[in-house]
């Protein structure tokens, strides 16, 4: 983009008052809304720049993907998110790069000059160098994958049900999911949910429930982030509802008909990618130092080094506990992150004193594993079967923003509890 | 396809069973459902074929596109509308022809054998011709439309925010509707909610509520189905709402950039096409004669000509009341159609005598316009307003097909009410 084009839309993006300090944030996710809310009542303009024009709730796409929930379900427009914060800018542009040394952020439209930036650009999937991978094993971070992936596993039984071959039939109902974190646990369970429940008499000429889900694990166990007692509850539910879970296996390559691993081939129809985070490329924006999963290197006050005004946070930074463990890439952190940075730009904006040093608080872990099963673990608490799916539930409803939503997601976990069906079992859109 | 490829799903579609008489329907809409729902008990085979895996419930399509339903709010697997019906079969493909030598229905899969063939395939937009018209004006008829219309109506408003040109922006706040049915209403009505209401305060450079929204008709009047008195009643309700309603204006041009009508010049960001309707491939199909919009010419108990094994159905076909009047494309009619001929082939397989001549009974038309006005005709009585409304939403609500689906409907529209709001503003997916 040449520098004219730009050129009208800084006046408008700076107001003329004078002395107007101009924050700008790239992404809406968990960071980078809890950074806009924090600066609510802070003397300056704030404008917030993502692809989309919507927050997704990141922890239930895997409930979007499995035909349990819609999209709107899990996703609030920004703009109405920051409909009554007066010093609020939405912009829906994707960022193609930031001009450190003229201060603004470039996209495909406008280009927002800032004083202070706050980059909370996510992460995407990494296939390890792997990218050609990509296509036949999509991963699951933006509600397009959620409903890509649901497109994939509905049609796989479709096509298995008009199939007369027996060795094609088999491979479309093998469902391989590669990465035993929480989404891979998740994925899993509730892939065999839909097979072994949610299509039961659906089909004619074969029995969904007789669908092969493979969990596979490069690691020795699933659920690193987990106390190992409460990964090993998680693997024996997993066993139990008929899912096939490879520890200490690695997948040494994926192609359009399966898997293959260090042990064996696996034929398969459905392979998803649950493996793999990458940073966004917010490291090649900025020209910064990066670890090897692209995630920018921050000073203890989650700045960029040597640049005071730009910030990194949530997936797309790099930070250590003071223990020196890494802060993890979940929902939590992002808005920790989010809320120190606020304050600290604040505070310089009023020229006052801010933290030197960013410091987490760890509150717990959790997944589900299926429709009535999680494992949750607090400091001193653990929790596991349906006490622990109903903490889950109660606890994932009360962080959905909005008040539809939380009357609405309530409401066909409920539904699909009692029924065992799941309301959204479209294949695109 | 080769002949050879079709065989073995043949010999599987067509149990062995002696004297199993095999039904194939061609299409999962109103009148597709209604006919295997009525062969429910009948001593056959039925084979209901459709390219999407859910039906759709058409009439709320325009809810869809203007973000206040989810897509599957309206939409639900046909295999499970069918599940626990012994004799029914649900195939996903593509229909590509019909050979009627061989008594098969080809799709983009496997071939179905039928002894007797329904085709229930709907309808699509017709553009008299110009069909270059389409990438500009899309029309409303599956899912994927309403999405696509959804993302367009969102991203203009969010361009409009970014531009600084002024006429870009009037352009972008302009959307125009193209057909002045009961579509073209509910379409004009909904948008002018969404600009006046909904958006209030989510923007910061522009007012949404000065979007012009303009409804083009060609014939002398809105809504010719219905009486003047209420259709004039629709159009000061729309004026009243600030949406421009042009009749006897027809459109002679239409390209990326706005609307040409014999009076005038419309730049326009958005155009929605709710004008022409034209019959699925059907008699192409069937090499049949047909009416100008496709649909093909049926004698007086819905079968082909000459056929009398193959029924068509629906919008697919033409149809005359006995006053000689057409019967309407709703789905009413298609649902009537569907009965008729399930009693029809059920009574024939049984060697009884069937009715000679389907009856067309007309209960009545209704369509909304905006939050809380609706207009409806039924026999003698005409409500209006409010009253209109409440009778509306009773009868869609009614008319959905899911439990489910009933109540999230319901409550999305209780809070649609109550706060303006609109859940579903997703671009993409």
């Amino acid at each position: 983009m040449d520098a004219s084009a730009s050129t009208p839309a800084e006046g408008v993006r700076a107001p003329a008052r004078n002395g107007d300090v101009r924050v700008v944030i790239i992404g809406a996710g968990f960071g980078g809304l809890e950074t806009i809310k924090g600066l609510a009542k802070a003397p300056l303009t704030v404008t917030i720049v993502d692809r989309k024009n919507h927050h997704c709730f990141q922890p239930l796409l895997y409930q979007v993907a499995t035909a349990a929930l819609s999209p709107a379900d899990i996703a609030w427009p920004i703009r109405k998110l920051v409909r009554d914060q007066k010093n609020a800018y939405v912009v829906m542009a994707g960022v193609t790069g930031i001009d450190r040394l003229a201060q603004r952020v470039l996209t495909d439209s406008i280009a927002l000059p800032y004083d202070y930036l706050v980059v909370a650009a996510g992460a995407t999937h990494s296939y390890f160098g792997r990218d050609d991978w990509e296509s036949s094993a999509p991963g699951l971070k933006t509600l397009g994958d959620a409903t890509d992936i649901r497109a994939r596993i509905l049609r796989a039984f479709e096509k298995a049900e008009i199939t007369d071959a027996e060795a094609t039939r088999r491979k479309l109902m093998t469902f391989v999911i590669i990465g035993g974190g929480p989404t891979g646990v998740e994925m899993a369970g509730a892939i065999a949910e839909i097979a072994k429940k949610t299509l039961l008499g659906d089909f004619r000429r074969f029995a969904p429930a007789e669908s092969r889900i493979v969990l596979v694990e490069a690691g020795p166990r699933l659920l690193p982030a987990f106390p190992e007692s409460l990964a090993r509850y998680a693997e024996r539910s997993l066993t139990r509802m008929g899912v096939e879970v490879l520890t200490a296996e690695a997948v040494v390559e994926v192609d359009a008909h399966g898997v293959t691993t260090a042990k064996q081939r696996i034929e398969a129809g459905t392979i998803i990618w649950a493996a793999g985070v990458a940073a966004s490329p917010a490291a090649d924006w900025l020209d910064a130092a990066h670890d090897r999963s692209g995630r920018v290197i921050v000073e203890h006050d989650l700045s960029l080094p040597g640049v005071p005004n730009i910030f990194v946070i949530g997936d797309t930074a790099t930070v250590k506990t003071a223990s020196g463990a890494p802060v993890p890439g979940i929902a939590p952190a992002a808005k920790q992150m989010g809320q120190f940075v606020a304050k600290t730009i604040a505070a310089r904006v009023a020229g006052k004193q801010s933290a030197p040093r960013f410091t987490y608080r760890h509150y717990g872990d959790l997944a589900t594993i299926g429709r009535t099963s999680a494992i949750v673990n607090l400091k001193g608490v653990r929790l596991t079967g349906f006490p622990g799916w109903l903490f889950w539930s109660v606890a994932h409803i009360y962080y959905l923003i909005g008040t539809r939503n939380r009357f609405v997601v309530a409401f066909d976990w409920l539904w699909n509890y009692i029924t065992f069906q799941r309301g959204a079992r479209l294949i695109s859109p």
